[in-house]
């Protein structure tokens, strides 16, 4: 087992992540895993991080990255869901096990945090209850949408909205959650399918993913033009993965009177407010935020994975650019130019 | 049966209303019920009216009132539900029964609309779906009450919210519907009942009617003392009566998180919006609009009134003043100004 490791650190928010080749691994404590990663995944949570977009960081410095894959060297006392060997998914989304902090890493005359889950690093230090083994023969490449995006999108739709069939949808913002959202959707039989971003290939490809109608909101009002396409009514559910308040409101907003339902995954800046029309909740309109899509990773990565396996699940393009962890601050400059779905960071290969 | 009436009317938003005293009954189609008013109240939403703060008018000019008890002194065709000389309850929530538009008085050489439901003149034509018979032995002044505030702020309880028993509950604005849903959240058992108002007379009243704790909202922050009076961890429901975006915001922000619900029953102006956290909603807190308390009046009026009956709901100190048709527009004035809780105005005796 390596004794030091490489990592993308965040010293300071608003600066590019450095690079650090030589950082040493402590031992374990209760709880605790070490995880050797092959694959990470880049969220907007990591853009909003290393932006400063979350506040004060009172961590600093320290590792990030919440989803990725990796096989188990090493596990601490009292951990008993998985052992050294096995290939697994790391995500944020707490489930079954022990729950521990994250590693404290020394290096040079300091030390560097991490959280409970981190991925953005050769070897990783995480809790029991951040790890669910990788189901056999799940592709690694998209093992890391197991970890954030797919239980946040299709938990989304599968654990919360849980849509009826023959409805229409909107999802806004086609990142990793909301193609992931889009896909589940998909699958309750929509009579439409509305997608919006502002990106011409996302769009492109929602179409692919079963989208019945696409909205470049660069140049048509959402609002305007969904109320347009369902008779001036709105449509039935909006599922919002956008980024942005104005892509909350805009999912409020768009949703019919009498039962309209908008789901919100965003975590805009914590600075920043939704402004919703207060006569909109009488005339029948209802907003809820999702966190994590309601997902339990235990029981719901088995579930995703075989649907996957039964071909309901076109995941395949959800990932759309491989970059090595050298090229760690050109992947969230491309994610935050909303150029890319979702980056995979490749660490290392077995 | 007389064949002229007084009635307040309203010729232009932002001017008093006028009381014209020769106004012509016409005689009722299909679905209309005429009925002698004894007494109307006065709510929020004829302020709103009255002074613009729902728009361009386009019915202008019109009766108005929404509240109020009389008897039946003719019945149109199709009508079944009330007889000539019943004494009923006149309400803007739809019930049961054929519905049908409001009368169109004739005056002078134009003529005067009003709705479906019109409780501030001598007489009115009401449809059927918006009239209940008075429960036996119900006091006529107590009455008004069951048109509007009680449906709503009880259901608001009752119907919508329906508080476990020992729970921390915050009522904003202490009008007829905040007083109303005091009351009823009261026999849910709260360990603490805090009332906010701007009215230490409302608020000594809403003490007497079981608050727990009272918060003058001139003098004290709300959403700050609700934290202090809870251990810095918010309310488990918060209602809301108090008629601006300011009180729908502060009582999002007094819920707690993981599980905290506030229920808003205000309509502010049309041009207005809240502004909410999005990340609050993450965090598990939710946000409602509540219609009329969810009230089905033919099943809830007679319910709440055995209530009242049983001496469950202490309702005779909510109807704090009486004025005369042609007082209205003090009473008005005192509405805006929050000087009183519910303004009663004697039409008629009988």
């Amino acid at each position: 087992m390596k004794t030091h490791m490489k990592a993308a650190v965040l010293f300071e928010t608003g600066k590019p992540l450095q690079i650090i080749s030589d950082i040493k691994v402590p031992s374990l404590s209760k709880g605790q895993v070490r995880v050797e990663i092959l694959y990470s995944g880049l969220c907007h949570s990591q853009l909003m991080e290393v932006r400063g977009g979350r506040g004060e960081d009172k961590y600093l410095p320290h590792l990030l990255g919440h989803e990725g894959v990796g096989y188990v060297t090493q596990i601490g006392e009292g951990v008993t869901k998985v052992d050294v060997g096995d290939k697994v998914i790391i995500g944020w989304i707490k489930g079954q096990g022990l729950d521990a902090p994250g590693g404290k890493y020394p290096h040079q005359d300091f030390l560097i945090n991490s959280g409970s889950a981190t991925t953005l690093s050769e070897q990783s230090i995480v809790a029991e209850n951040r790890l669910v083994k990788l189901p056999n023969g799940f592709p690694e490449k998209l093992a890391v949408l197991l970890g954030c995006a797919l239980p946040t999108g299709l938990g989304l739709v599968f654990n919360e909205l849980k849509p009826q069939p023959n409805k229409t949808i909107a999802v806004f913002g086609l990142g990793g959650i909301g193609l992931s959202a889009l896909l589940a959707a998909k699958l309750s039989n929509p009579t439409k399918l509305i997608a919006i971003d502002v990106n011409p290939d996302k769009l492109a490809l929602a179409k692919q993913l079963g989208a019945t109608h696409c909205i470049n909101s660069t140049t048509t009002d959402p609002v305007t033009e969904i109320y347009r396409l369902t008779e001036q009514v709105g449509v039935d559910y909006s599922l919002e993965a956008g980024g942005t308040t104005q892509t909350i409101e805009q999912a409020f907003e768009s949703v019919r009177d009498g039962g309209g339902q908008c789901i919100f995954a965003s975590h805009p800046s914590d600075d920043l407010k939704i402004q919703l029309e207060p006569h909109a909740f009488h005339r029948g309109k209802s907003i809820r935020g999702s966190w994590g899509g309601g997902a339990q990773p235990d029981k719901d990565i088995p579930l995703f994975a075989d649907m996957y396996f039964e071909g309901r699940l076109n995941l395949e393009p959800l990932i759309s650019k491989e970059y090595t962890l050298d090229e760690i601050n050109e992947a969230i400059d491309d994610l935050e130019n909303k150029k890319i779905v979702r980056a995979l960071i490749k660490i290392a290969q077995r």
